[in-house]
């Protein structure tokens, strides 16, 4: 996109000024707008909703993802979304945008792939609606239930809280790097088969999102933004202020490799680069390693403590820092379509 | 569109060859695929859910409908299969497709008419998504509740039954045809206010909906791909066939006015037009006069017994008896996008 096509606001200016628009938590309403997902009550039972779309072009291309893993990556998307908020996805709706070009038969590869996902975390595709258009794209619904009874906020985040990252960072973005050539190393060895696979079929993590919820986390978020931009999301929504140690994130060796082949800082990947479907999360401090290592292990993923939250106060909302002992402001960087 | 360019395949088709990839009634899904929305069981309460997409250049045009008639009709529609599920919608998400040259303050105007519409069938909008795309189209998803715990399904109509319409027929399709000039009358008198209104700002019969499900309606379906095609639905889905008396059916004079003038056939407006948002159910007949009148006066719109429901057999699945006593085959009579 040439900068003169940009319209003058992104997409999280776009969601402030939507905003006015959504119903705000309320009677019958747990969570409302402005958190991963929706939380409803429905005569005493929580159901929660989160929709994702995902438009070829911009959110996926069929040279660099097969039909299947489009598919795939729209339910996971959403079911990240709802394990960031402790919630277990039960079923899901389709919404899609069908070229005329676009035969049935590759319109069953996209079926097929959101039937893995679903398989993959227990819900059901239960319905949709397809569509004519001039541009493939996907809308997917996805409901859950709240099985601890609390779903899990972004905004409960405490000063004293220590936060979790659950699930590499950089990984996707160093797949897509190499997938679209602008990593420049052998796309041939396990690691880069491993990286290649965090951004065509990522993985909701939804176990750890439960395990999360059930071990009292206080506030909670999916890194599909950036690390940066998440933990700027949980540190404006909590009120407080987070700082981040670069040596403890949980960046794979692969990622380091590529990036330095490539010319790209490992820590760029992983705090900027979005789409990883991390969990990050505030957890209670005595408990952190603890709570940590139960997390990780629920969906068979690293997971490390990696910073604390502070009291409010003055300058960057988030920041890391870095071997040298210096301070970087990373409440900014992130991922965002419109500005790309 | 040219022939050239079609598919091979109409909507129904495609729908019927990704209906094995969805998931049919069972085991905390009292109802899957295939009806006007699906129905989950959440720890013993009932959740309804339906999503429908709107495609500008397919389903609506800036040229004929307000940015807030399009926002209107979007949660509309969804909230029109709720009601012939006999559910009571609650709340919407929205995936919104955005052209970037698309400025925020029309995307207002969208969320506007959104807004108007969760007012009016008193549900509320509780998040979305909004993603970069080269054409406007949005994606709701409405959730509901099912007031009287049972959802009438489209499969349940029985021999003998009476068939109702609740709701003005062809108004949709002749309002479109004015608005596109497709109609050659004068669009100033309150007769095409009214006709255009019925396409722009469509009427969810949410009321009419409840009452005929608690009045022990055994099918139903909402009349939104034209009268002819959705009674093929329920005879399919129910294993009956049906009639259709023309002289009974809810046709407004202002829909007569402008055919007579147009040189269209009010029967085909109000059997093969679509978008009309009517309900359509099978009652026991025993009762059918009163329910029709209590349905009616539920949403303030015309109801009539138009017809009766037959054993399966040989012929057409549904048929339309005309004034000279001939029938005509309605039940391919429908509007279908990917056909136009």
């Amino acid at each position: 996109m040439n900068a003169d096509d940009r319209p003058p606001e992104g997409e999280f200016e776009l969601i402030s000024r939507l905003a006015p628009f959504l119903a705000s938590d309320g009677e019958g309403l747990p969570v409302g707008h402005g958190d991963d997902a929706a939380v409803l009550d429905v005569d005493g039972r929580q159901v929660c909703v989160a929709v994702d779309v995902l438009v070829e072009g911009v959110h996926f291309r069929r040279d660099v993802s097969t039909l299947e893993d489009i598919g795939w990556k729209a339910v996971a998307v959403n079911c990240s979304d709802l394990a960031a908020m402790g919630s277990q996805p039960t079923a899901a709706v389709v919404g899609l945008c069908r070229p005329r070009d676009v035969p049935v038969a590759e319109i069953q590869r996209l079926y097929t792939g959101m039937g893995e996902a679903c398989a993959r975390w227990g819900l059901r595709l239960v319905g949709g609606d397809t569509v004519a258009a001039d541009a493939l794209a996907l809308s997917v619904t996805v409901l859950g239930d709240i099985p601890g009874g609390r779903p899990v906020r972004r905004s409960g985040a405490r000063p004293g809280d220590a936060l979790l990252v659950v699930g590499p960072l950089g990984a996707a973005a160093a797949g897509l790097a190499l997938a679209t050539g602008g990593a420049a190393t052998d796309h041939e060895g396990p690691e880069a088969a491993t990286l290649l696979a965090a951004h065509r079929r990522p993985v909701a993590l939804v176990a750890a999102g439960l395990e999360l919820a059930a071990r009292g986390a206080t506030a909670m978020i999916d890194v599909s933004d950036g690390l940066g931009a998440d933990l700027g999301h949980v540190c404006s929504a909590s009120g407080v202020r987070a700082r981040l140690r670069a040596a403890a994130l949980p960046i794979p060796d692969a990622v380091r490799f590529v990036a330095a082949r490539s010319g790209l800082d490992p820590l760029e990947l992983a705090c900027g680069g979005g789409e990883d479907f991390a969990l990050l999360a505030a957890v209670p401090a005595a408990s952190a390693g603890a709570v940590a290592e139960a997390a990780g292990e629920a969906d068979g993923v690293v997971a490390a403590v990696v910073g604390e939250v502070l009291e409010p106060g003055d300058g960057p909302a988030a920041v890391l820092v870095l071997a040298d002992g210096t301070e970087r402001d990373v409440s900014d960087l992130g991922f965002d379509h419109y500005l790309r």
